[in-house]
C-alpha cells in the first residue's frame, strides 16, 4: 500500500479519521509511524493529502486529515473490454486500475461465453474493492466509472457516444500493423478509448462494427497473448502514445 | 494451448510422435481433431511444423510430424530482472515467455529480499514448464535462457558482456523522463536488454552502476505498479520500441 485511502464519510468535521480493520494493521504493523509523523492519504474520488499520526494503537489509528484543493486529473485512456474469464477478469481489476483508466466499459461478444456475466467478480462491491487495491498501489484517488453491457451492437450503435464522448477510438486486433503512435499522428487527442477483444480477436462482424464507429485498428506483433496480458500491454502502449 | 509443443527426444525416425498426458487430454477433449486434420506443432527450441493426425485416444494421440526448414528468430528482447517476491515470479514466468525474451537475466538487488532466492519457482524444471505455457500460448518455441545471480555488482560488471554482448541497454526508473523511443532513436539497434528493478526502483548506487555500464534509463509515468504490472509494460514498450 503507498497511499492510504479513505471514504468522506470516514473523515470527521475536525478533520480526524478513526481507522480499524486492515488498513490500521498496515500502518501499526508495516508503516509503523510515530505520533505526529505524515502519512500520504486520498480521498476516494478527491484529492490527495496528508494524514498527520495522532495515535496509533495495534488496530486503530487516529490520523488528522489534510486534503489539496483538488482532485488528480482523471486518466486519459478509457478501457472498452470483451468480458475474460472470470479467473482473468479478477486479476485485471487491480492491475488495470494501477496503470491508470479514466473508464472501464465490459461488454459481451462473439468469442465471451455467456456464463462469464454470472461471476461475482462483476459484484460492484467486489471489484470495487479490487479496484482500491489497485488504486493504492499506484497513488491515485479516482475510481473509473465501470458498466457491463450484454450487446456489443446495441453498446457502439446507441450507448457509447453518451458514455464515452470524447477521445480517439481504438480497436485492437492481432496481426494488425497498426500502431497507437501512427493513429494518433494522425488523430492527435489527449484522451483514447482502447477496445480489447477476446484472447482471437474480434470477429469480422464486430471489427466492421466498431471501425464504422471511428475505432482505429491497431495491432501488436503477431503473438497470441492471455487476455490478461494483452490488456496490460495495451492500456501501457496507449498511455505511453498520449505522453 | 495455440501450439503443441514437442521436445526433439519425442519424435520417432518416422516422424511420429507418441502423446500421452496433458497434451494427449487438451488434444482429444478441447481440439477433437478427425484423422488425417493437421495441428499446428513445434519443436522446443527448434522450428515450427504441422503434426498430421493418425489416431485419437482419450489420453493417446498420434501425430505424424513435418517441421520447417529453420527455427523462428529469438525474440529481439532481453530482460534483467531484480527478482520480486516468489507470488510475483510464479506469474511471471508464462507471461514474459509469452511476450517474448530471449533471455532472462534475474538478479539480487538492495531492496530484494534475500529469502525470495529460495522459492522452488527458480527450480528449472519448474520454471520449464511455466515457460512452455507462455510458448504454447504464444506460438512460440524457443526456450528463453536463464540464468540467476546473487550479486548484482559482480553480474554488471564482470558477467554481464559475456552474457548479452549484443544489443542497446535500457534500464527501467519510476518517475524518469526517458522514453524507449528516444532512447532508440539516439543508439539505434534491433535487439534490446531491459533492466527492471524492484517495485520501489533502484537505489542510486545500482543506478549510478548501470548508467556506468552503458545502461540508458526511461520512466514509465508516474505510478508505482506491481513488479508484474511494470515488467508487462516495459517489455511491450521493448518490443514496440524495436517494431
Amino acid at each position: 500500500v503507498n497511499l492510504i485511502l479513505l471514504h468522506a464519510a470516514e473523515i470527521g468535521e475536525d478533520g480526524v479519521t478513526e481507522l480499524t480493520g486492515a488498513r490500521a494493521v498496515h500502518i501499526a504493523t508495516v508503516l509503523k509511524p510515530e505520533p505526529g509523523q505524515e502519512l500520504r492519504i486520498g480521498r476516494i474520488d478527491g484529492p490527495h493529502g496528508t494524514g498527520t499520526v495522532v495515535q496509533v494503537d495495534e488496530d486503530r489509528v487516529l490520523l488528522r486529515c489534510r486534503f489539496d484543493a483538488s482532485a488528480p486529473p482523471r486518466p486519459a485512456v478509457d478501457l472498452l473490454l470483451a468480458l475474460p474469464r472470470p479467473k482473468v477478469m479478477r486479476r485485471l481489476w487491480s492491475q488495470i486500475t494501477a496503470l491508470g483508466v479514466g473508464q472501464v466499459i465490459l461488454t459481451n461478444a462473439e468469442q465471451v461465453e455467456r456464463d462469464y456475466f454470472g461471476t461475482h467478480w462483476l459484484d460492484a462491491p467486489v471489484y470495487t474493492s479490487l479496484m482500491l487495491e489497485g488504486l493504492q498501489q499506484a497513488r491515485d484517488t479516482l475510481l473509473p466509472a465501470v458498466s457491463v453491457h450484454r450487446r456489443l451492437k446495441v453498446l457502439i450503435e446507441d450507448e457509447l457516444d453518451a458514455l464515452c464522448p470524447e477521445g480517439i477510438r481504438v480497436v485492437a486486433q492481432p496481426g494488425h500493423d497498426g500502431t497507437f503512435f501512427s493513429v494518433l499522428a494522425a488523430s492527435p487527442g489527449d484522451r483514447m478509448l482502447v477496445a480489447v477483444g477476446p484472447e482471437g480477436g474480434w470477429t469480422d462482424f464486430e471489427l466492421s462494427l466498431l471501425q464504422r464507429h471511428r475505432f482505429h485498428t491497431v495491432g501488436m506483433g503477431t503473438r497470441t497473448l492471455r487476455s490478461d496480458t494483452a490488456t496490460i500491454a495495451l492500456l501501457t502502449l496507449a498511455h505511453e502514445a498520449l505522453r
